[in-house]
């Protein structure tokens, strides 16, 4: 059973009565109950935990970590990032929400600003398939519409995505690369956009189905670590030049 | 007429008789050379010069950097590093060069450990062309023969290249992505493998066109930088439901 | 200097006043019109002429060959296509356009139906740049707006494109991938999705300055076709076994 | 229970003694018996069954098609080529080894010519693991070694490998790309180049598994096939001009 820790910054949810009616329980609370009901072991951590709920021992019996963060990327302290990232390089998967497109972890493993385009103003969303044989699609129809949801438009400042799940359509005239999967080390990446907090995004079925395929897509697989450094040879090298 | 600035960290043409037995003038004067040669306008920096040969100037004037690096990475201070960064991303080129691949600048900019198998016993390499229509493989036959080369060898931790320019095949039973393209916002990246400072790799005439093809490659396409952040609607929406 | 042969079918423009009043000296001589004004060297062919204008001459004298058609795709003999394709392989470039999705040419390449939603109501389309270090985005600002294009939308049944330049938002709800790089054999393909012939869209300067583009991208690599069949070895092969 | 079928032209096993005494039963039988003890629902077909026992029942019950063929590639009829083909598109994943890179359905998908650098002297290969996180490595090793098999060099004239899995050394000098995956319409593809007729390489564990990989990885994603054709709008469209 694949084992997927959820975290969340766990703010708005507290500090807004609007977010609060939306998500009572908190984003990952709402998130972790789906995954759970697709037969996954689904715990949750967040921010005002201690080292924000991700110590060595929770990130080494997680298989896949989901990340939902938005106003405190700055309060993530740069230890737990960096444990986070190795672990992701060594093989633990991440699928990033939304406004965790901003969050330290996915900056580092980007390289890049991770910035783009946003609007709030409620506006209606489209998400298209693109890549119909990719299993983050599996039972997905030829879009999911999401009647009200916050802009993320291009350019979105990332390395062009590996794999093109998704783009959204945006009634204000955007388009967004929306899912997007990216492989670092060992790891596997899925960034998938919709999930505003004002909105009962969370709620919807196909896009819990897309989480759940997107836990599923980033599995570790089960290989031993690459070994790297100095490497003796395995053919005889003929030396008839002297160094 | 392009302009390129080739950083050296300069330190084993200076510290060992044998290097600067290949390189007197540094290895980045021996690729200021040849880069001059093919008609562009190369100037060169160091690690031992203030900010590194790097300051605001140089890098505003610079369209693509050629770096090379090996022992003293650690060195580079992290405010130049991410100066070089923001520029990359503003659209500036960036040559990486053999052991480059460990230079702060590119782990960066790749997001993971950038780590290799390694072995330096002064073996033969071949590099293959797998894409023939890449302009970085123009002139070049359908290998090139290194008779010693530092040994790179897969796995090598970075991302999946965007377009694998070059495999390389070495006598001790190795292979190795050597040529490898990644875009990052607005700049464009060539790694390319080889070029062990023991070596006079930078004399051999078609790795001279390669990198001079891929400084070509990687020039600045010349559009405005995008815009990011609040963006106001660019089609009415129609706001049925409240906020 | 590059030269270039645009082919059309050239029909629309002699069976249809509408069209005809669009395009008077028909889609290719617009297309070569503002090539030549690029400083290339623009020829045009088209479907009634004897071997489709593309005589084995014609094509071995064409660095790069623009492609528009849409109702004759069958009328094109199996012979020509053979015969384009070919020259693809061996290094010539191709800028698909528009319709020409479906053409015969188009799809042996791409290998898939090359099918796709589409609409002709004269709505509004937003091009937007999603790969902005890309040489056929320079010039480009952010999008490209057309006031009426006939609407191409996703699932566009090709291969996943290996550089997404562009994506297109229309006003009626669709996405589609609008702008795609491929690499087959020795050559470089380029498909835009503008162009429909009941819209001035040929006449838009910024999407004559893709075109522009798209062909200076597309131009051949020189060297060498690759070499195929029974290798000699290279190095030396123990033979311990007996064969 | 995934459904397998194993597709072989069974040619050299019935004329050749040498390669009769490697694989007694037909390399389809020795791939279907170690697919079967894997847990699949493995069958087979071969060239000289009526419809070279690919009736479109046969193909509407396969999940995943393997291919195995060499000498008798023009024997298969266009018309079969043609039920593959739609099948793929549709969602039938496709694996194809060793000389079937040749076979008319790898042609026709890929668009290509499909040549390569060949030789058969019995030398040793080693495939080496370039893309550790990719499910089709799972289990194996940081390379594979082949004591014997036929040299398959670059350039391959493939479309670049959407996902590069393993890479080829070969003794004589030479490199392939070994492993690697395509997607076209709904179904994905995975060649892998192990597998000369004369050699046990179908015995070996850790190329079985990674067929077994190969065979889970390609398996169809359960959605609707996308609509194509004429589509209404979804979203409201101003007529201001009029058509």
């Amino acid at each position: 059973m694949v084992k997927v820790t959820v975290w969340n910054e766990y703010r708005h949810e507290r500090n807004d009565d609007k977010i609060a009616a939306v998500y009572p329980e908190g984003i990952h609370n709402q998130i972790a109950g789906f995954l759970k009901e697709a037969g996954m072991d689904a715990t949750t951590a967040t921010l005002d935990e201690p080292e924000h709920g991700l110590t060595e021992e929770v990130l080494n019996n997680t298989d896949v970590l989901v990340w939902w963060g938005h106003i405190a990327h700055k309060e993530v302290s740069d230890e737990i990032v960096d444990r986070v990232h190795r672990r992701v390089l060594q093989g633990m998967g991440l699928v990033v929400l939304h406004s965790g497109h901003m969050s330290k972890i996915f900056m580092k493993l980007m390289g890049t600003t991770c910035d783009l385009k946003w609007r709030d103003v409620g506006e209606k969303e489209r998400l298209w398939v693109m890549n119909p044989s990719h299993p983050i699609a599996e039972g997905i129809g030829e879009y999911i519409e999401l009647d009200q949801e916050e802009m993320y438009g291009t350019h979105f400042d990332v390395p062009a995505p590996e794999e093109l799940i998704f783009v959204g359509w945006f009634e204000g005239g955007n388009v967004f690369p929306s899912g997007c999967t990216y492989r670092r080390g060992n790891g596997k990446i899925f960034y998938f956009q919709p999930g505003h907090e004002a909105y009962p995004t969370y709620y919807h079925p196909e896009i819990q189905s897309v989480i759940v395929n997107g836990v599923q897509w980033a599995e570790p697989t089960k290989r031993a670590y690459p070994v790297y450094g100095n490497s003796k040879e395995l053919e005889t090298i003929k030396r008839e030049v002297l160094l």
